[in-house]
């Protein structure tokens, strides 16, 4: 082999590599989303992020990689490659369609627990099919117009990261909160049901993101991975640690969730600069996210009384912004950013592809449901969400341990054991039929 | 270095990152059998699966390597090669280790909650010591008398998935129903007891199948690696999307098991045809897959009366055979499957390969199970299986939850409440000994 | 690019994904020790896990890599590289931060459901900062005093694993056993709450440790990866095996969670020898290491009366010193061990270390535990550890299930169907607050 060929076959194995662990980012999601959710509607959302990643798969592949990387219409959409006719790398469109789906995902936590399934999808749909494309192409498609600013967003905290969590703010306060959340004048927190899920899920997503910052570089460059992996890993690590003490001195404990989204609030914020920042850039970036994530989850929760019941919006947007800017005080390389004597003009450019991109999210994201709403209600009745979607939606129960309860196998008061003996002794049937 | 020898590298960390993803779908196996069966079988199931892959990883290195792939006799059988003697192609064999061990797993599921481990055990060395590697041998060793017929079967449809189908029908169709399965004139449904659990062993078989089918191009072919990799997500996801919808239309609701197995659907259909279908052939290939899927479950389990507690055998042996049928129709390589303007002749050469192994597997899993069945019984004992098989054939408990119920450290008439209180203050002891 | 360039970016990408599976084996120990302890502090050892790697990171940024790589003073320790200051090689930098941590976590299981968190992370810090890199540099910086001997420790069972298991072995006695672990005259068993979990950890840790091990040759050497990767999968099938039918023979039933454990015993033992036996040699050294950890679980229990909730220093310390020795033996490079006709020499170089690192790690750790203790407890009160760590040191639970229990929502005399009914009808708030 040649060496252009070596070299393509190196680069290769790197992209590839990172597309699937950004693929397996959406175990992650599901996980965090499953637990800390309650266990009535754990079917429900697994069931949604695992037709997120499939469902944005395909229309990412129909239409949204066109729109997305396509020949540009002055700056503003692709107008080529539909359906991959004439697009040759294949490679670069496994990875991309990882990052679409990605973007998605981030709203089904936030309307978890209320939202009905077709409409999540019409959803899934819309994001993946032009609202993230466009912005994709305004920022890394090469001739869009922000890109032409100067702007900078190695991986995607504003292009993946904040278009989720505007689109998923949006929804969430379109959609409402969940029954029980405000209440006469108080604000309940309705507990996840099971914290190693999350956990786990906090885990993959971490190492999901190596792939998702480490093979943005697209080259299995020597010079650049490894800064690009150890900036992803020191902002993460700085993240829980930040959090974890600021929770300890904000709620007197080390708050065991928010110091799981503490690690992702720093690697969302070191997205957009991992490329771009030193280690003790990185360390800064992610000890800030932390706390930022804090203030953030009360403030959308209390202030704006917004139920976003995993946290995405505080997670992914308000870090993404944090981490896009950031990258405007902490670059070292080019002109350097505010910290590094390169003055604040592209801290000022950054702002700009900041709010171009909150503008264009909110409006349409708006829009969407607006019409989305005209043939599908955007939410279950009362009555399905106090019993739970995945009984309503899905006709089944996460958990066996659930089961007994509402099929009448074991008395009213029977206890626990006397129940679990019985399960043992006679299987029960939900749907049991005639053959 | 020289062009060779980097050729060489690239190609084998490929290969590695392909064989380490395979091994991690032995998780996911374990985590979707364990999810789709009840708790009192839980660390049973688990210790199946962990022993598989041990076990099989063995027998495969003694021997199994060497029926496979060693030198042919009359394309038949391999003969040299035991132990690894005089075999150099180490990175090779941990790939085709983790493959044997996967077909091999695919009946742990299918006989789960009623299988005497001592004979599943026996049942795991006779697929990895040489029911497995016949088949492998016709097929993949080159000189495979399917081989010479001109039979496409890229990373295993047929090899690893039918062959281990149709293992698990044989044994499950002797072994029999579970208790309860089948009472009077119902066919009771027997819930798992964790979605959560099978949802995240879809999502590593999902990703361990990028291992799978990717690396089985056993080289870094920027050609060939990357429409393998998106056939096999594209096609997954269209598996997912058609089960989620025809279980819509089929029974009202998105069922969230099926839905989940819809993902494993796609993935086995495509297997066979990764390297030689166009994306949207595989959009085809999935999309099918998922409704044959729903039809095979409700097929095997209504009429065929065969009771198969996780789909195991519509997921890899319908879809395996569909998958391995589609190549006949899909194929875009050489001269075109029946779609294609190739005539249906490769559609027959499958179809023969198809029906070869089926005829091959089916008598000698047969043969091996009433060989076994002289020195161990099947099946545990009617009063095991209701108690569980965790507590009759391991002494333990999956769950802490089910832990006091059998020790009566609370009385028959404590709320569930007080047992876990009581849980707290006085720690029990299962196995309490005198020192 | 040249061949220099090329041989770079192959090497680089074989270590990046090497550290990044060594990262997920964080995960794994996050599972199993969550897995193998009472859910009433699994929050807790989830965020010990979290915390370790996110501060062990940080501190080895800071001054472990300086003080393990950096220019020797006389063979003892590292003096230059602080924050990386002068160092080019950030890829190696993150593979052995990844591998600093997971000493440090290996105590995390050994003293987790009494240990008080502010304590523990102290150990983490010393053992990060000091601890381990002293004998990182004696045994892996090249001009080591170790190393000049001629020791074999290719990727830590001693360096990693005995540094760990010593530490966790002097932090738990000191610290002493749970409360109800001894009493009178018995020693009871305190079950893990969730075997799922276990298992899933376990797995994690033996795809992680082809990272481990694999990446350890620095290299993607297609002459050393490939049986570098056969045997450490052989190892620990091998462990499995034999662990499971030790069991049955010890104890009568396969133990799943001594098996699963049966695994990680493989994998320490293979670690220092995995570039120097054969695939015959490796599948030897796990065969006996898992009867080893068998009854050393037992020995530590019953003899040494040290509680170990889930089996670290029999799994680390004593596969590790197996694992070290069995070097001497087994060796097939080089001189060659006692079995290949090399003498005893090796064999005693390998002892010789061994003891130099119990000796360094046991007084370092005691007096670390001394001087922390000084400053802050190291063990929560008597009443934290009944009501157990979640509770009291991060007010929540990891489950739902216990939630209801512990708020009154649902009356004493209620049943679980009843309660878990209020609970879908009228959600509960732990932390609820007048706005």
């Amino acid at each position: 082999m040649t060496n252009e060929a070596l070299e393509l076959s190196i680069n290769l194995v790197w992209v590839m590599l990172g597309a699937i662990l950004v693929f397996f980012m959406h175990a992650g999601f599901a996980m965090v989303e499953a637990g800390f959710t309650r266990s009535k509607n754990t079917v429900n959302i697994l069931m949604k992020n695992v037709l997120t990643i499939s469902i944005g798969g395909i229309v990412y592949f129909l239409a949204g990689y066109a729109l997305m990387f396509g020949d540009t219409a002055r700056g503003f959409i692709g107008t080529t490659g539909f359906a991959m006719q004439g697009v040759d790398d294949i490679a670069f469109f496994v990875f991309q369609t990882m990052f679409a789906a990605t973007c998605a995902t981030i709203i089904s936590g936030a309307v978890a627990e209320r939202t009905n399934i077709n409409a999540y999808m019409a959803i899934v749909v819309v994001m993946t099919l032009f609202i993230y494309p466009v912005v994709g192409h305004w920022i890394w498609q090469g001739d869009g117009w922000i890109t032409a600013m100067g702007f900078v967003d190695f991986a995607g905290s504003t292009v993946v990261h904040l278009t989720g969590a505007i689109g998923a703010l949006v929804a969430a306060a379109i959609i409402g909160p969940r029954i029980g959340k405000y209440e006469d004048r108080r604000v309940n927190v309705l507990p996840g049901h099971s914290i190693p899920l999350g956990a786990l899920g906090v885990f993959i997503l971490w190492l999901g993101w190596f792939g998702f910052n480490g093979a943005s570089t697209l080259a299995a460059d020597p010079e650049l991975v490894p800064s690009v992996i150890a900036n992803t890993f020191l902002s993460a690590s700085a993240g829980v640690i930040a959090t974890a003490f600021y929770t300890k001195f904000r709620y007197s404990h080390i708050d065991g969730s928010l110091t799981l989204n503490g690690a992702l609030a720093g690697l969302v914020g070191i997205t957009a600069g991992a490329a771009n920042v030193s280690l003790t850039g990185a360390i800064a970036i992610g000890a800030i996210a932390g706390p930022l994530l804090v203030e953030g989850v009360r403030f959308i929760e209390w202030k704006l009384k917004i139920d976003d019941p995993v946290g995405a919006v505080a997670v992914h947007g308000l870090c993404g912004i944090w981490g896009t800017l950031a990258v405007g005080l902490f670059d070292i390389t080019g002109g350097g950013g505010l910290f590094y004597g390169g003055g604040a003009e592209l801290l000022g450019v950054q702002a700009i592809g900041v709010l171009a991109v909150i503008g264009w999210t909110s409006i349409t994201v708006g829009i969407s449901l607006s019409i989305i709403k005209i043939f599908v209600p955007l939410r279950v009745t009362q009555e399905e969400e106090i019993t739970g979607l995945d009984l309503t939606e899905h006709g089944a129960h996460a958990y066996e341990y659930q089961q007994d309860v509402f099929k009448g196998v074991a008395g009213k008061n029977d206890t626990f054991a006397q129940r679990l003996t019985t399960l043992g002794a006679k299987p029960h049937s939900v749907h049991e039929k005639q053959v």
